[in-house]
């Protein structure tokens, strides 16, 4: 089958790879209709994180059903399904507790002592092999496959959002606790922040304020019904503070990460969490889905070497504030998420820039990686 | 009438002040029977923070009431009465959802925008006279005055760490949403950390790690039932994994605060922070009631003078973790923790070191500060 | 001041009284600028209660301060503000923990041992006079008083819904604890039905099923996103079971209340109950606000005389259901609804039917007691 | 194998049946080291369930993994494992959220439209097989499987508790929402009653009042730590009341369920129900885990044959309060629980009254059945 294949930084190409097949009888076999590029495929793109050479890549998976273990019982031959990115067994500690991102059972114990969470074709989250491909083999199928209705095909530049972005857009605001009638601030307007914006208006926010310093991001922003607030202005935490009676959001959001830019294109890990524990408010929540990872040896700084950073740790405890950080449960969300989509609520492929044969995947990666202008979130269609 | 009054670092003496008056017709006055010395004092004592010269000190007060303020409804004059460290308005829009801590009208708001919170003889937490005293003044009194039964007197020595200490270290337990048949380490064996120990027992924690590096505080924490830990081992974390199959503890508290110092008597304020990273499970929470500054100008080191910590945020993110911090909103936990020292399910008297007149605290301040041995809390009596 | 008394069963009058005036320094007096009638009205209106004789009506009340206490910070002269229709004095167990629709100082213990809660106008929740007048006195006033922004006046007509019926339906929502991306079956399209609707489409609710007998009001409940169902039908569970393959709604409401008629016009007071029961799926929540009384003497049914209901409890517990009941606690909503409503995101002034003086209420009282065709919801102007 | 089995009304013998084997690759077969008899076991032994002839009874089932499916992950042959009496798939909508008590994939849905839920050896809840037997097949083994630890078999009368009683009775004090330092009323002092009783004293509840008519059960319930108060007073009400400052116990729980008898013996199913209205504060939550059945051909009252109660639904509405109810899901307490017995915080086993051979099951359904003095909990060995 062709698959697109990590041979080292900023190398990638589509190559020619044995099949995809069962290895256990709790497994089924998807080929895959729509597969997308994310942001944090990038992180492993650009070779800051330590992917083995010949992994494929690709997390964010949606296919048809193609072949099915003995023991599958729920998910047939035929049935549409999207997958999250993370892989549970559905069985462990933190399985068996919503925690599907944190798996016991599928996690690589070599990274680190009490690791948890596995996922496909990622960085240090176990031997799975991504979608970015024409089939996936998928783990525990019953568990780890969301059967998708009948307006699957119609709808699928939607539902593969499911996969990833939108989930974890929402998981941003569960972790910042927002509520209905509250202002919620957002840094970074890439695709899980503008997925966080679309989340926060479900959920009733009356005010949300989205952070970025690349207009077309914000102009997707605004349209979401978000209030864009542009990072090149100087005053980022007193328009906020202007727009909350002073005090602050009630709540905020870092959809950024460790590779975080400021307006001299320096990177500058510690800027998004220090301007989120100023723009919001005393007892506010702060979630945190933008990657940082444990050590980081490509960085400038040598705080960020170690995976530290500069943490303004006074003021985030004198204003009380609580965080919350890590990869989303993407189970947590991804069914009542197909809810909202199939009855009409949640439109989430609104954000797709580029939709693209597998075969132009090296090329995508490019434009992609250089944060060129309007390539916002590319999905790709190995089957057409 | 007499009271403890601040003149400057490691300054202090009990002078004839004028006394405490109605102020407004929601206020009462109390006489106190009893106010103790916190940890958090020291912090004014050593003349790290900004207090006023001519602060009364004093916010873990109990007393009875002797005047009443014309529109006052429910407290009566011969009532006792347990103070709330915070002092709160009832009405804002943060007292109304409990977060007491942070009250917005009693708040001096020069301090930082969006400030939160006030406080009886506390720097930076208003203008209100502390209880080391013989007379207080209590504001917005139907609202912060916790009514004592008739057992008040007799268990006086328990009511009293409802003040603070008690509430504290229960918030340190919900911050790190401690649940029945969980295990949790609390770093700081001082008064708050004990109180942590034993509300986590209360609640059902299966497991009780207490680290400190001082003998006579593990006993302590020990016969509270937990299980102690000396930090000056220096495999701290190994033997948390070793207690809890390799995964670290279900979650954590900070009861140490920005004046942390490691074996060699050094100040090092991310040391306790980055431990609980380690000793903490992935997906685990971390209760921060351990005092951190804003800015810490007498700081030794640079990124505290900034009042900033080198925070492993990298292995946080990649475990998942969540933090809640801030000063406990007492009035959350105060009645029910009351009808456990009532119905003799909570003794938290036991860590009493020292009962003696007002007229002594200026040398029981001396003793405090030097961490001398035994001084583990000290309560003054001032109708003595 | 003129006001609206109720004289005996289905006997009102606009009538004049003596003025409202300061009793307790922690009062304010308000002009009344809007006052509406509710359902509730309706239940002492045709004396199904035991309303005293001479009582002002009318507990959802906005208007501007004329008159502050000398206790009161907060408030100021000319503030225009919307009171919950519950009193609360803010500081007793019960209101400290927000559930100030059971204050316990304000409230007639006479009532019934243990009996909590106050109201404007309303029989057995105190002695406090209504708002269907040009003025009225509020008790606690820093707490009980919203106030309202800068457009206040402008959108008068949906600030007043924050006096009961928005936060009622709203609290109907959480009861039921419907979440983002569930379905949602709500029995009354009454003023509360209405509003629970809007409510769960502001939450994120992915079907909204209405259910009610009279076709204006379904219309407008469709008009607010919901899905009409005519409890005229004989088939409403199996209407709603096929809209949720088979499983039932994921929660509901109930929003009728005691005075329950079938499609033959007879009270039949478990009717909803029983089909909520049927209509939800195992697990689900049901929210019941619509009223039901402690004792019925005016009920055909013997069972209703004392208060019971023929409950299919064998089947509720069977599914494993859960039931919230009860008078909302306005104010653990009104604030953050006041924000959807300054920030656009709410309207519920949609539902108005009649704005009139208040001298032409009592001629209203008699049409919306009819249940006439188009008498949804009636706002009174007294100072117009 | 033996196996008891039901042969109808009062008729269970110890008979030769075909040995449990796998049937598909997900399940095991456990030898049973302790099985016990449960009180909803006499439901089905009285005749009063639909239950089939030829059932094996018993879902509280503990023994050794003696066979293993082949897409079997975690378990092991040779494990020690104790079995939640509900019968979960671990990947269906509800499962997936923790309700395994309501697994859509292993219920029967002739039942009733949107039945959920599947038991070993119960009426209406699927095809399986109980445990009151040799050996037992286990589906979904990964998922149903709790593994021991090392101190299986010395602590085995307390494990097995974990099957039903222990997480059920725990359930019922989670329903009533207790909270540590509140006060708790308990009706019926059962297996299931005691041990929310003991529930309740490790989550830190202030007060535990326990009410039955049976002085053996009250002594027992006295020993775990609980106020013991006996139905046959005609002032249960209110002696909880004295005890409660007038306003009732923060929260109830109902342990006795539809077979609840009065003082004179008569079968009275709304009795408990409407006193835990009377006797549960205002705003208080009331947990109900007695079993109460949708019909009852064999009740003496025309309602109860309906599956009706006459309901005090007019006082439980004007005091707010809430009501959980339903069969408790195991696995969402069994891992915790584990811990609280592994680290010595639990002793369920307190309640055993008879341990004997799997031969003498029939003579110990008698005595259990005619609720014979002293016969409180009954395990049985069948590899003894």
């Amino acid at each position: 089958m062709k698959a697109l294949v990590y041979h080292g930084p900023k190398q990638v190409s589509v190559d020619n790879v044995p099949d995809s097949k069962i290895e256990k009888a709790t497994d089924v076999i998807i080929r895959l209709t729509t597969t997308n590029i994310c942001g944090s495929d990038l992180h492993m793109y650009e070779g800051r994180t330590d992917v083995a050479k010949g992994k494929i890549l690709g997390h964010e998976n949606l296919g048809e059903v193609v072949e099915v273990g003995k023991a599958v019982d729920f998910i047939k031959k035929g049935d549409r399904v999207v997958l999250p990115f993370n892989i549970g067994c559905g069985f462990c500690a933190n399985c068996e507790r919503g925690l599907t991102g944190y798996c016991l059972t599928c996690a690589d114990p070599t990274v680190m002592p009490g690791m948890a969470g596995a996922a496909y074709g990622f960085a240090g989250m176990g031997p799975y092999q991504g979608g970015q491909a024409e089939f996936l083999r998928v783990p525990y199928a019953d568990f780890n496959c969301l059967k998708l209705p009948e307006d699957a095909v119609e709808k699928e530049r939607d539902y593969v959002m499911l996969s990833d972005i939108f989930p974890t857009g929402w998981h941003a605001t569960r972790l910042a606790n927002v509520k209905p009638g509250e202002s919620i601030v957002i840094f970074g307007a890439g695709p899980v922040g503008l997925m966080a914006a679309m989340s926060a208006r479900i959920q009733g926010a009356s005010q949300i304020f989205v952070v970025d310093h690349k207009a077309d991001r914000l102009a997707l922003a605004e349209q979401i019904g978000a209030i864009p607030i542009s990072s090149s202005d100087d005053n980022v935490t007193e328009q906020i503070l202007a727009h909350t009676k002073g005090l602050g959001a009630d709540c905020g959001c870092e959809c950024v990460g460790f590779q975080c830019f400021n307006a001299a294109g320096k990177e500058v890990p510690n800027m998004v969490m220090n301007a989120l524990v100023d723009a919001v408010k005393a007892t506010g929540y702060i979630g945190v889905i933008g990657v940082f990872i444990p050590t980081d040896p490509g960085a400038a700084d040598d705080l960020a070497k170690k995976g530290q950073i500069a943490f303004d740790f006074g003021k985030f405890w004198f204003k009380g504030q609580k965080m919350g950080t890590g990869q989303c449960n993407v189970k947590a969300y991804n069914r009542r998420l197909a809810e909202l989509i199939h009855h009409g609520k949640a439109k989430p492929s609104i954000i797709i820039s580029h939709e693209i044969p597998l075969a132009e995947a090296p090329d995508a990666y490019k434009h992609f990686d250089n944060r060129d202008e309007g390539w916002t979130k590319v999905i790709l269609r190995p089957a057409a």
